[in-house]
């Protein structure tokens, strides 16, 4: 197929282009187009990427896990800034985004689960959170659709909820307000010209030149064609099944902040919103680009989720579905300069990317302004897990 | 809105109106026009009906229940007549029902089920059938994929399986073939002309006229309007939820024959496709017209068959649905004269409706050309619950 290239049809070579349109991408292109540069996205179907299946909890805290505490710096850092992020982008977008401050709940079923619960308490406080103990009565008093066997919980007042498909609905608006050109179509490879990364060539053939490009793919990051072999993209797809059930007016509000529970080992968590929709999720599976929803999933999700609270079974299951998580070796994201010139990266969130997207918008925005990432950001470079054996091998 | 009458639209009065398309209608209608009638049917979208639902079990045998052993010789006898009518249907049509000859086995999970499945043995024998207990040991070497603590069960080598999709496709195909008419459009409302049913008017007002009408309207059929009160259509919707899982070709053949278990006390069954699909069903709900697939019927289904067979959980879940099973007060179907002149009842079957299509069919074309049910349908005539307090009102 030849090569087109896009001059006329984009009105001048972008300054930067977004090569994928998830929430992430759309959050970088909406604050770069905000800075000024002249911004292009690069997606077959903008807002359809992992976040179209995730619950979109804000769980800075309750996603805390053993030797992560530099992610939840970050995790904390965008939480704070979602009040305001989601208030800018309503009135940008005239479009609700279903941010609910309402809080989690955390809570054990059997014994083995209370002593996890506990230790992950003692991790909160020395992260310095607060954290205190409820019994399992308090726990029903605070949502009393809980079983009769939750045996306490943590109350996590800070960890709230936004509605991920309005969020990235939202984010396609606002881009298009704010000037940013969409290039419906696959990114099919990466161009790179001397030493520097020059744009894409599409998969319909047409050449989009930009000044810079950021890589914000989700899983599929690490296998775009032409990324030369020092550029270290570790991201692999963590399957997540979900359900989405409906609560009926009769039954309002059911649940009315997120509970989440550890069962057996598992996490599983319903996310009730003002919609009417309570989402269950999720699945942790390694099964590469397996996007099955399986009978096994499902069960899974609805048993945990029914021990957890009974008065499920009444309501309607409206959608089942699986996503793929953009995992990393820390799990945490890989943000800004990517060590080949002009290309940047804002990928690998894992299970944070609708919570991480102020952050995410504002850290990349600043690195394609100043060629520098914020403070904030650093730990999380997009260079770190470049090999000097990546290094040596030649483009 | 004013009434139209049909006419010249369908080339002159049918001899026939069936009212309702779905598996019932529909046979009832074929056969009807291979009998030399002028024969249409009335229904917003044919074979759309509660067998779309239907996992499509010829289950004479393993549907017995105590006090129905007379509708056990109608349902043998439909079974029998299986081969011959698939083999004719598929000619008619040109197109493949998905008749499967593989027999079922049922099984018992703990001693509880063992035991009532010890007692269905006893009144199989009762009844005349074969039964003869296998082990556990047994049963798994028929199917392998059965979980470990299956306690033993009976061989049930004559409940074969058909596609309930498929075959009324090929009825509604069968039907153009043999020339009936399709008013697609709900009907409004039964017409009487003196001591006569005539017709029907449908929601668009047009005034469909035929010399005798047949009211297979499945659950739907006691609400016709029109309906004077000494014809008795006591049939209520019984909810069915199902789910089809896909049998990936890797696993195949997974299961050889339909496998079905008594569960605490529920029913739940697996019916293997050689189109690689495996239905599970079914829940039994008296919740009116309600077809909302909920939470927990779906976690009961996926429960009961994981325990059943636990391979489940690696297949892909790709449907959940709920259906309405016209079920009447003594199980069995409604057939043949109504009471009223020029109408006559095929409906109320129950969970048998896919089962009895042949014999309906045969036992319907019969009623419609010499005004008397066959002898084998005597039992199911359709005046049976008409008492004498609904032949007193007028009117």
């Amino acid at each position: 197929m030849g090569v087109r290239t896009d001059e006329g049809r984009s009105g001048g070579r972008p300054d930067v282009l977004v090569i994928g349109g998830g929430v992430i991408g759309l959050v970088t292109a909406w604050r770069a187009a905000q800075r000024g540069l002249r911004t292009a996205v690069a997606d077959p179907a903008p807002g359809r990427g992992a976040a179209r299946v995730a619950a979109g909890m804000l769980a800075a805290v309750t996603e805390l896990h053993h030797g992560e505490e530099a992610l939840l710096d970050l995790n904390l850092a965008s939480a704070a800034r979602y009040p305001a992020f989601a208030a800018e982008l309503v009135e940008a977008a005239g479009a609700d985004v279903g941010y609910r401050a309402c809080g989690t709940l955390q809570v054990a079923l059997d014994a083995d689960d209370r002593a996890e619960l506990r230790e992950i308490e003692l991790l909160r406080r020395r992260c310095g959170l607060e954290a205190s103990w409820l019994t399992g009565r308090e726990c029903r008093r605070l949502e009393p659709m809980l079983a009769p066997g939750v045996r306490g919980g943590l109350r996590v007042d800070g960890d709230h909820q936004t509605d991920p498909r309005r969020l990235t609905a939202a984010l396609l608006t606002a881009c298009e307000r704010a000037g940013v050109t969409f290039h419906r179509d696959e990114a099919r490879e990466l161009t790179v010209t001397g030493d520097r990364a020059t744009g894409v060539v599409l998969a319909d053939g047409t050449r989009v030149t930009a000044g810079q490009s950021v890589l914000a793919a989700g899983c599929r990051s690490g296998g775009l064609a032409g990324l030369p072999p020092e550029v270290a993209v570790p991201v692999r797809p963590v399957k997540g099944q979900v359900l989405r059930l409906r609560i009926p007016p009769g039954y309002a509000p059911f649940l009315s902040r997120t509970v989440r529970a550890v069962v057996r080992g598992g996490q599983v968590y319903l996310v009730p919103r003002l919609s009417g929709e309570l989402v269950v999720g999720a699945t942790t599976e390694e099964l590469g680009w397996d996007t099955t929803v399986t009978a096994g999933g499902v069960y899974q999700l609805l048993r945990d989720a029914h021990e957890l609270v009974p008065g499920i079974t009444e309501l309607p299951l409206v959608e089942t579905l699986a996503g793929l998580r953009p995992a990393t070796p820390d799990n945490a994201p890989l943000l800004g300069p990517s060590g080949l010139d002009g290309l940047h990266l804002a990928t690998g969130h894992g299970r944070n990317g609708v919570l991480l997207a102020p952050i995410t918008g504002e850290a990349l925005a600043e690195a394609l302004t100043t060629g520098e990432l914020p403070d904030y950001a650093r730990p999380f470079h997009a260079r770190r897990f470049a090999t000097s054996e990546n290094r040596e091998v030649p483009a």
